[in-house]
């Protein structure tokens, strides 16, 4: 018998995006989101849920594009801090001492010191409530060579990315091997 | 200096999240998905990414429900088994040896065994390619009294949620708690 919590927003593993984007003077903002994730393979796609109170919001809309940018462990109070302060107040960037970088392909800057990043453009704007969704076509994911294991390939292991977890707002680290999608299942 | 490796669908931490749904003849059915995430904190909302080949998205469009199951360490074979088999073909709920609930709130099943789960109603449908994105406002949250604390609050430490890696497609546990959520940024 399970015991009924309510309507909760609570999934395990929620991601923490730090969304980056230019505002119309040209300064590089960072915004931390949870609610977000890949939404979709063909095409390529992230989606990202944002107030609209946000600073980034009209940064997206102005720019129609963002990054998104996957912190590791070492950087979980960096990561913190840009989703607790406004980017219309201060210059997030300077203050959390990273370095922000333009993109190859999209008309948004990137953290030039978190592991690997995504270079999104803006393809749909979904009104949900309070949150609007904002789903960036992928075009390139850049890693940092650090995180690539021999054959190219970014490895998780190396990433150690940070896992949120809402209500209780706790970060957690990556834990172990579990096994092989698809492929423990067969055991079926 | 950052490597490119192309249009990669790349986030860490994915979720693991078993939808659950009603066929035409009432036969429960679960598939797993990684694409998707909390989107929406007012309505309380979760997305999640189906193609139109899945059984479950024709389900989802007749019920106008699902469910979000969260497996444990402990379900990686059986959640795992829910992403490579077909409904249409099988009962996977009998072969995986899980029992179906009726929810109370929404017309679709839920997976007693896993240690939470939302209740979800479809209140808006995204085209976006390949995958169609489904987003349900979640009606009530229900969870196992095991994975609760003193509180009666849902303890990610009880639940021992599975995170996805994709393209390399591996599962892992939770790691180690790095901090609150809200307050180590502060000492930026």
């Amino acid at each position: 018998m399970k015991r009924s919590l309510g309507a909760k927003t609570i999934i395990y593993p929620t991601p923490v995006l730090v969304v980056g984007t230019y505002d119309k003077n040209d300064k590089a903002n960072a915004m931390t989101v949870a609610w977000g994730g890949i939404c979709s393979s063909r095409p390529p796609c992230v989606a990202i849920s944002i107030r609209k109170a946000a600073y980034s919001y009209g940064n997206i809309v102005e720019r129609k594009a963002f990054t998104i940018n996957i912190p590791s462990e070492t950087h979980v109070k960096e990561a913190d801090y840009f989703g607790i302060v406004s980017g219309r107040k201060k210059d997030k960037f300077l203050m959390a001492g990273l370095t922000p970088v333009r993109s190859k392909f999209v008309d948004a800057p990137y953290i030039k010191e978190f592991p690997f990043i995504l270079e999104c453009i803006l393809i749909q704007t979904v009104e949900i409530g309070r949150h609007i969704q904002f789903i960036g076509e992928i075009v390139d994911l850049k890693a940092n060579e650090s995180v690539l294991d021999e054959n190219g390939n970014l490895d998780i292991e190396r990433v150690k990315p940070i896992l949120f977890a809402p209500v209780s707002r706790t970060y957690y680290g990556l834990g172990r091997y579990l096994g092989k999608a698809f492929s423990v299942g067969k055991e079926i």
